[in-house]
């Protein structure tokens, strides 16, 4: 997809990128992170960042690193009943390395179930407290009777770095939209290998387009990795205009939006332009301090304009954060759908802008420069002539594009094409403040 | 009406207004709107503006004049089957003269008709594009089975004049109201008949009333006229602190009025309030650059606190724009209610100011000055002791009497009257601001 | 309850105090007032003015003092018929004195019943027009058919004095919570007893605490006492924060809510956070100026932010101003839940502050200060983890801790120990502006 070809990627191109990625056992370290950035820098460019264990990043420590070989419970014949190969998600995250025979109390002590979903197994981590743990499904917990057992889990935890990628596509201008997403998930499809594919074939996709804004992509451990990434990235915070994190895109579900902190940032309004026009359901929710990395990026010293976009929200289905979070819990129609949102949402951002009415006392006559019925395209008559004549009556320098798209109840598009028509015809002047913006550069 | 006497106009002197200019042929120029003119002038005084073909206006420029004597189809045997002496919707507006005798395909192919509602004749324009065409209904297209057809139109598109009329009721200030509605259109009705209609009658009944405002009522071609207005009186145009365009307000629907663009302008606030407290049902829609002359008017180099006050709205009902849009379709009770409604309107913009509570420190003594139960009239009195604490209470400068109003759910003339009683009483006085208001003279 | 122990008072408690003033006659003016006052100054330190008849208080003037021994009408017979000692709800409020043998047909002049409610006697007043009258069951009043009776009437209407009460409560602070309520009406339980009751043991309850601000209680006669007191208090009246009046707090109806005239004050915001966080029906209305004293309050001169606490509100219950509102309409565990409400709303008053988030940048690690799960009491940890994450998101000097609980849809308190977790671990700094908060010291 890098090599410019126009073809858009298929919801099957992101789906087989989740099954490459599904296997690898993933943490906020260790090798694991690394072999999903390479990976993914085989479909765009990637910059990958190793800090180092022990780095002071805003309030916190870049942690230890963890990774894990082997791990497994035997019983007392000897026969494995649990074991990591298997699945990553049968280890704790951090767990620390144990060798031991313990009693079946002991074991069942740290062993984690879901009584409800006995065929499932929960995904844990511990990674601030030093302990360890298996997670299995409740049914074959219920059925370990033997008074005793073999733990066994190969980890090392040890002072190392922690790994995150950045794919950055310059733009025009050095004003910046970010899209974040989380890669410290082991074997769960939705959450968040769906985010990463999507976030990947977003980029490949503006890769090689003409772009008014710089767009840095980065796939990162959730919370301490997106508090490394603004800790190194200081100096540059302050050039991010929009953004979104990606997040849980790929299941059944209908696209939720939760909106950035400001509430009313232009990604929250171009976010629920898109989803409004989309002609499907749809979920819009307010920013509140719990969830992804949008916490990290709507702090209150930074309040980034970043919201995030999901299908079902995370802990609202009962396959999150179990084994039921599979290949198949991720389809490739709403992969697609995801991306497509992403690509609709770049569309406004790059689009948008505020205008001057040349013509401003009466209607100009259009007519006489043949603007009726001239936008075309899948618009309909009657929507690019009202198109015409909202911008011409909002383009007084208090509304951008969007905001006469909301205001007309049109579609972006039809409402940008009526601009270039206006501006073609000397009827419209861009109102310039901040970025230059590539007409039409971009879909 | 005009001699001073205070019998209000029933809505059978509406209608008979209607039917006087019902026969006449008008379009965008031409002597049809100089004879409307002349009747109406009958009614109140009206000055009448010619300007000439090629005069710049704004982006336009005044087209030729049109004018029209004769014109019809006959058949093969010589029968005259269409003949605008019938009806002069039966010619397209703007037609280029014709003597010809022609195949029944190209007939058919300059003929316009309603395929559902064949009994109809539809009303087409074409001032800008010249060509020559029959307006008719289906059925008789329909049964012209003639191979060939003599078509006549003798009309004639010369350089003339764009006429106009406008009648200006001088008040005790500069500041105008202005009061527009079209009259362009032929033998219809409802559009805009009504409008004139309701428009002239309003002019004569505020006449020989003392007036704060000034009032403007123009009577003038859609778009190009108030476009040639507006351009005529640029000097002038700052002065208009509320108006409204009057279109369609003779048929059986609600009330509609559209707001300004500015959406809360007093006007907006005015007609709103008067709606709400008709007893009525009623509609509100916001502003769109669609539609009658407020376009012109609410283009963004304007801005004019101007809104249109229809019946059922244009489009929206199936008599619009054909030969139903007849004498039957416009009703007097309909159209003196329309006529109430502004004078109502009129009532609230003339009476309307921000007060100043003489005594804001607890409340005055009201029974010491005989205050309780003093309102009367139509007026219950706990309404009328409402109105008087209402009026002392938010009397601090920010809210004028119409907010008052609004937020006390009481109705302007009650509010308006409750604040005669305090400033006589030496409770109240007025917050000058703008043009000084002529207390209680209208109404 | 002044003896400093924590017991908080019962519903039997605030009931035994109506009991033991029901029988008081009291009006706007004589000795019935200070007689109540007396009884409230057993249980909090009240300091009782005596106005002057005579003084000009605002636009009004202390009215002659009131006073009444005996009342009575008498048949032909020589019989008793209506006598004030059964109870001083059967003489008009300020009638004049009178001895006399009257008509029949004059005494049902200046009889006053409720032919709706043949039963019960109304309460009536006539303070500012001198005449007298006599209220009654409507049932007796019919049955009254004897030719003449004798009236009488030993009243005095003379210069005299205004009483009220205030207990001042001094907290750290000058700034004022102020607590009205009105002393002026005779046997009537819900209107306003209740208001006397609770107002008497909110203060008894917050007279030994540490207090923010200073509270001042009053204890007056309805529109003239207010008034004086605003005229008597002029000085003072500026450092008043946040207040309300009490009335009919005791029926059996849900808690209604009359908002400041300013709509959204602190205590505004404070009651309704309250009362949607109460678990029970609850009712909000609007500002009007209608009502009880609010209205001196909320006169433009002084907006101040007093609302109006109520269960029924005034006049929408049949009992109101009749002899219905006795002992049995009010009810314990009514007045005990509105004494309740009275405390939580202080308590948000108190507790309320704008604070700093100290590491703003991304989150600060909870985890590293055993800031997860660290509430308790009895809030959920959900609840308690939202509340330091939302109070560390929203603490950016814009947003008042109750602004945050608002926003976060959580109890106050929560939201409150999560603010004092967050100060204790040295992440959050208090905004200083205006009155110093005491941190915890209130409930």
């Amino acid at each position: 997809m890098s090599d410019g070809s126009t073809t858009r990627p298929t919801g099957g191109d992101l789906h087989r990128l989740i099954a490459d990625l599904y296997p690898i056992c993933r943490s906020i370290t260790g090798d694991g992170v690394g072999e999903t950035l390479n990976r993914i820098g085989e479909i765009i460019p990637l910059d990958v960042h190793d800090v180092p264990s022990g780095t002071e990043v805003l309030d916190w420590t870049v942690p230890p690193e963890w990774n894990i070989r082997e791990a497994w419970v035997r019983d007392a014949s000897g026969k494995t009943v649990v074991d990591f190969r298997d699945s990553n998600l049968h280890v704790v995250g951090y767990s620390a390395p144990i060798e031991r025979r313990v009693t079946r109390e002991e074991l069942v002590e740290h062993a984690h179930t879901l009584p409800d979903w006995p065929d499932r197994t929960p995904y844990r981590t511990s990674y601030y407290d030093e302990t360890w743990g298996f997670c299995m499904p409740h049914r074959l917990l219920e059925g370990l009777s033997d008074p005793e057992y073999d733990v066994y889990i190969d980890s090392s935890l040890e002072s190392g770095s922690l790994t995150y990628g950045e794919c950055r596509l310059p733009g025009e201008s050095d004003e910046v939209v970010l899209v974040s997403c989380h890669v410290c998930h082991p074997s769960l499809c939705n959450d968040n290998l769906s985010g990463i594919a999507v976030a990947a074939f977003l980029a490949s996709e503006l890769a090689d387009r003409k772009k008014r804004y710089t767009y840095r992509f980065v796939f990162l451990p959730g919370t301490i990795g997106s508090i490394t990434w603004l800790a190194q990235n200081a100096a540059e915070v302050h050039n991010i205009r929009h953004g979104f994190v990606l997040a849980g895109v790929g299941d059944a579900g209908r696209l939720n939006y939760k909106r950035s902190r400001q509430g009313r940032a232009d990604i929250d309004r171009a976010v629920e332009h898109v989803l409004t026009h989309s002609g499907a359901d749809y979920g819009i929710e307010d920013f509140s301090p719990y969830g992804y990395d949008e916490r990290q990026y709507c702090s209150p010293g930074y309040d980034l304009p970043i919201g995030c976009l999901m299908r079902s929200p995370w802990g609202t289905y009962p396959e999150y954060h179990t084994s039921a979070d599979d290949l198949d819990f991720v389809l490739p129609d709403r992969l697609a759908d995801s991306l497509d949102t992403c690509l609709s949402v770049v569309d406004v951002l790059e689009g948008n802008g505020s205008y001057q009415n040349l013509s401003p006392q009466g209607e100009p006559q259009l007519g006489r420069r043949g603007l009726y019925d001239s936008i075309g395209g899948r618009v309909s008559p009657e929507d690019g002539l009202l198109a015409v004549l909202w911008v011409l009556n909002l383009s007084d320098g208090n509304h951008d594009l969007l905001a006469i798209a909301e205001r007309a109840e049109l579609r972006f598009d039809v409402v940008r094409r009526a601009a270039d028509l206006l501006e073609e015809n000397g009827l419209l002047e861009e109102v310039v403040s901040g970025a230059p913006r590539s007409h039409g550069a971009v879909s």
